[in-house]
């Protein structure tokens, strides 16, 4: 069984690759390829993510290559972690929408959407290119953000592809501990769009602890997701990202003072690569942690590994409405814990309240309109989607943020 | 076949007598009744209405009470044309929204639920005393702001009511005069929530004619409505109110150097009462078409004509959504044209966008709050609607809307 | 000797009479008598004060009056800490600015005008009557905000007038604790305009000593002046209240959520006002401390003994600027360490920096401008003083702002 | 006598050709030389220079050389018109600040110290070199942006400098128009800094007419100034840039959406290049007029005349304060009327209000320290001169802006 890591030149794959050392067995990996155009990051990091695959005790070939024909080859699983136009476009997209006083993010609001529209062609391309070499059947899984858009995206295409996000994986690791359980205990109901979810349940042993939990670590949860606890009041526990909703302005202060994120992992990737440079490391660097993306790898592959065995384990993926929240239409893509077997079907209820339904509704309709965008192209669908966006809604905004996109984003974008 | 009018004191009223005297002997008018806690504004305006029926030749009997009870005795429609609070609650809420860097607006936003918290209740308890002491098979005739959710709310409480606003009525007679017809000619395809509608069609014979119009108007209905042609470039023409959204910031820096519009109206209200004074007038001053509510009196009369003979015409309602816009619940109040016959049907095609959808999505959640929270009270209850509203969606933002509402409104919450 | 506190009703007086009592021999204090046009405050503060300074052993006699001419007759010293419109006129003043997006705040920008607006004519109007009632050369110590403009006009008028500010005692403290010292050992330089101040030089035996301490209790000074590090990385340390320019618009977003200080205060008077109910207090409440104006008695009471006795003592005061500062004008009213003897000349060196004199000169202008318009009267005056205040500077906001303050002000304004 | 024109590449160049060939016999010109990096440039506009000399009938020699020492050789007039990283240093000097949501403009805000801190070091070299290859008493005329701080650079260093600016010629012309008279007749009293200028009076035969010409033609002098008439109510009328203060938030919003003017001179420079290929062609074209820089040649030419000729002329020149405001430091360097004999002395009475005098003071200390910054560099000499812009003012701002305009403007700083 073949694994193939599309932008596998990435920093991340050191953690990727602990994963696949630590369940190369489980998984029956025969084989891991990193693909990459850039040829002088995969000659560092195809060495290193042997070495670790090595430590832990795996046979599985590891193989890098910046050929994506090959790349993909017969694999069961591709998995896409790319990043078009890399940091520098990402700093781009954080600084842009800040002068007509927008946040400025690379998953949400304009910067999520000038990431969509460079993202989606390039992931397209590389998916019909898996459609015709990967093995037949094989499972795209999406981790390139914005996750909910490209997701869809393949959908729409027909590709077969399941969109991933840490966020999930994240809250249950921190509820167990703030409940003194195991990870595995804990099962959760997630629901909503990808980096728009709530936590509606906390299942320990089958039955909802939230409620409890809520009332002992009201200001635990709040310090997690940075956000006051009148968010979430209302019993539902929102992710930390819809602070750039709930708390947007105060977000544009910050930025306004702070380095960017991306100029933040810019600086961080630097040392990593740095590290790397060492032919005798054999894991992933603890500085790795500080790049985001925690608990990534082992999301990553316990949905692999579910998806090839079909044993019905719960992961937090985006897929399909199909009417799991009536309120979106079927083709809407949305992120929600799901039993993944043979098919994969929603485990968590649809319990969000109306002041959650509002504002998915309205994001929905913006990556609606955000994929079309992306994939027909045009200024005028560009403005349609940012002032579909609720952190955008404004004629000057839109008009004002849809030629500063195009002005910095140009050189990515095919049509413009 | 009487008719009472609650809020009969109101400067407007003058310009419903002139739609009463017209139309007195379609309607079969044989009473109108005037109600209103203030018995020195009614000693001026029950004459003056007289008057004006006179002039038109109708004999019908009017006369005004400060007696609810003994106004609404046995009428076949009861008209809402309230005002809790009076022009200087209004101007509260035009003023304290701003403190927060938000719209001060009286019908949506937190000035909007400001004027929904007061008036609710007040409406609430009228419409017992209809159901109590009307004819049977009333109807509530609401022109009560915010239209929307006052309608739900009596909705919600099982009163036979309809809501009604004023701007579907302005198009018709502003498309018809761009088209070179009369306005009978012209049928709207009006869909929305109150306040936030668009015009989906524009039927001449039958035949959707908006496409052509937009083609050559388009600059006469970028005035009209007062936002860049870019906003209804998708050829759906939204109603004036969504300046406020599509517009919000320009707005805010408007009203902060403008007299807000409460102030001016109180100025020309002052003025009307002025010359409501002269005993011998017997029209509604020109004067009052600066005062708002144009052809409100033929909007309300032609309503009214079809509630009471069933006659199926096309009129822009507010009544439940019952699956006509799917994204919405069932129970949401949405403004639509529709039929008005022995049950009222929309006559619309639900033909709303992406953009539109998502917008309307959310402020129907925030209605939902809002209802909710002017029924059952609670600073938090303000706090959830609040956030929802998508001119709010902010923490700190609802937080100090919250604290200000209530502190700016206490005289008129049973609760706070 | 004859002491007259005008606005003696204040819950502030039980602190001067701490202050009296403890130094009413070195004083020679014979009479203390409240002025207060509020006849109920005073029976109860009165007697507070009495008890306070029988408890210190003093045998002067306390009296409060109603009357001004009374009150102040044949008084040595007049001490002003009146507040026109009491709290409710406080928090408007903090409210209406925010409607425009700035600062509301009593004593500077567009609050700060409003009470200056308010405040002025009646202190002029007291003056006039110490002119005729007091004793001989009676001084005016004014400790009513906006101390500065206060002052400016009382001199403008030829009163013998000093204005008093607690800003510097509190430093004065505050350092002499981080040095270990005891307050009397350490001499401040403190230069600038009321409320706009900077320490410039910390003497210890002579030495200045602000060079270390700023090197060893950097993050301490920080704290006190709730400012970061970098604005005083110069060596000039601001006072508390140049966050309102520094920090201007973190402050406006803190108080967009927060209840404003006049709220606050209004609670605390209220709590005073109980436990000065019971007529066996004889010492100030602990609780005073929190409604400002620390060690305004010890100030109040060195000041007027250094006024007394022509001792020559170093205060904090304002005066004119007569040359001290060469780029403000002689008549210009400045806030600056001085000895009091038979003269009151600066002790301070004019040590400003090129930023400092920027923002001084800009907000001398406008306080010229403001004691204009108060004085005065008249819209346009407003205007000017409000478009040439640093935090306002632009036409839009002085005119929006010059609307708020005439509106919500009116009542005091006597030519609005 | 012979002219060297730094920056002679640039489009202006036709501009001042016209100029001097009108009055090369006047001027006693023998020799224009254009010094420029950018040969290719020189190649072009070197004989179009020329052929529009030639056209005037002027038989002054023309040259063009990339090599400063050769082309200041012997110069008696050193013209500086050079832009430092050229128009896309321009863009981002318009866009960064805005990220802060402060104006992004070239000559002021942090825009204006990112183009003094990347200019002076530049002209600084330039200057040493005319020290040591011009004719003995050489003049340097700056025309290059922010002339006041360039011009400060330059008489700090002990050049023989004056700062030349066309806004005061604009006003002549304007009034002259409005007033029915010939530019010549007019004189003004022209007062303030570069770029911060007010008229204070209009001579018409030694008679100031403003006042009447205020009366008549309030609403033409409020747009050719782009601001309200409340903003010169009082009889002193600002300069266009003074919009960037008293309208700096409405200027911040219309910059959100309209493309930048950098933006727009970079469209207009291409097509003067396609315009100047034309090698027939001996005026300057039309569309330079659209360029910016209206009467420049004119302004600069009669300038150059008085200086070489001490004639006495009033021109509106930048040079050393030295008392003439009283409030403002000897050293700083302001914008006046003066006449240019053998001393160059005002003639504009020093009568602004102390609206005008606080905002010179302030931005006068702004200029003293972007001068110390742009000399001898530093993050912190950058953050004080921003901290002590009346446009920035904060903390967080200027934190902000520093880093950003050191990140954007490396590559041109020194020491960064």
């Amino acid at each position: 069984m073949k694994i193939a890591v599309v932008g596998g030149g990435s920093t991340y794959t050191s953690e990727l690759a602990e994963g696949f050392g630590a369940n190369a067995a489980a998984l029956g990996i025969d084989e891991v390829v990193l693909v990459d155009p850039a040829a002088d990051k995969l000659a560092v990091i195809g060495p290193l993510v042997q070495r670790i695959m090595r430590r832990h005790g795996s046979r599985a070939r590891v193989g890098w290559t910046p050929n994506l024909d090959r790349g993909v080859d017969g694999a069961a699983v591709v998995l896409l972690q790319l990043r078009v136009g890399g940091q520098s476009a990402r700093i781009r997209d954080e600084a842009f929408p800040l002068e007509c006083g927008c946040v400025g993010q690379e998953t949400t609001g304009a910067g999520g959407l000038a990431k969509a529209l460079r993202t989606i062609p390039v992931v397209l391309r590389i998916a019909e290119r898996v459609r015709r070499f990967a093995a037949p059947g094989a499972w795209i899984v999406d981790f390139t953000n914005p996750v909910g858009m490209v997701t869809r995206a393949l959908l729409d295409e027909g590709h077969r592809a399941v969109g991933l996000c840490n966020v999930a994986i994240g809250f249950q690791r921190r509820f167990a501990g703030l409940l003194g359980r195991a990870p595995a205990d804990v099962v959760l109901d997630h629901v909503g769009l990808n980096h728009l979810t709530w936590e509606t349940a906390v299942r320990l042993d089958g039955r909802d602890v939230l409620p409890e939990l809520l009332k002992e670590h009201r200001q635990a949860v709040a310090d997690e997701v940075d956000l006051p606890e009148a968010v979430f009041a209302d019993g539902l526990v929102p992710s930390y990202y819809l602070r750039y909703f709930y708390g947007h302005d105060a977000e544009v202060e910050r930025l306004r003072t702070a380095p960017s994120r991306g100029e933040e992992v810019a600086r961080i990737e630097a040392e990593l690569w740095d590290l790397y440079q060492d032919d005798t490391l054999d894991r992933k660097p603890e500085l790795l942690s500080r790049r985001g993306g925690a608990y990534y790898s082992e999301a990553a592959v316990a949905l692999m590994r579910s998806l090839l065995t079909e044993d019905g384990a719960v992961h937090a993926v985006n897929l399909r409405n199909r009417g799991f929240l009536p309120y979106l239409p079927d083709e809407a893509v949305i992120e929600v814990s799901a039993r993944v077997g043979a098919a994969i079907t929603p485990s968590a209820r649809a319990t969000l309240g109306p002041r959650q339904r509002g504002l998915v509704s309205a994001v929905a309709a913006y990556e609606e309109l955000g994929v079309e965008a992306a994939v027909r192209g045009g200024e005028r669908r560009v403005y349609e989607a940012l002032l579909a966006h609720p952190l955008v809604g404004q004629h000057d905004l839109a008009e004002g943020l849809t030629r500063r996109l195009i002005a910095t984003g140009r050189d990515h974008l095919p049509w413009a």
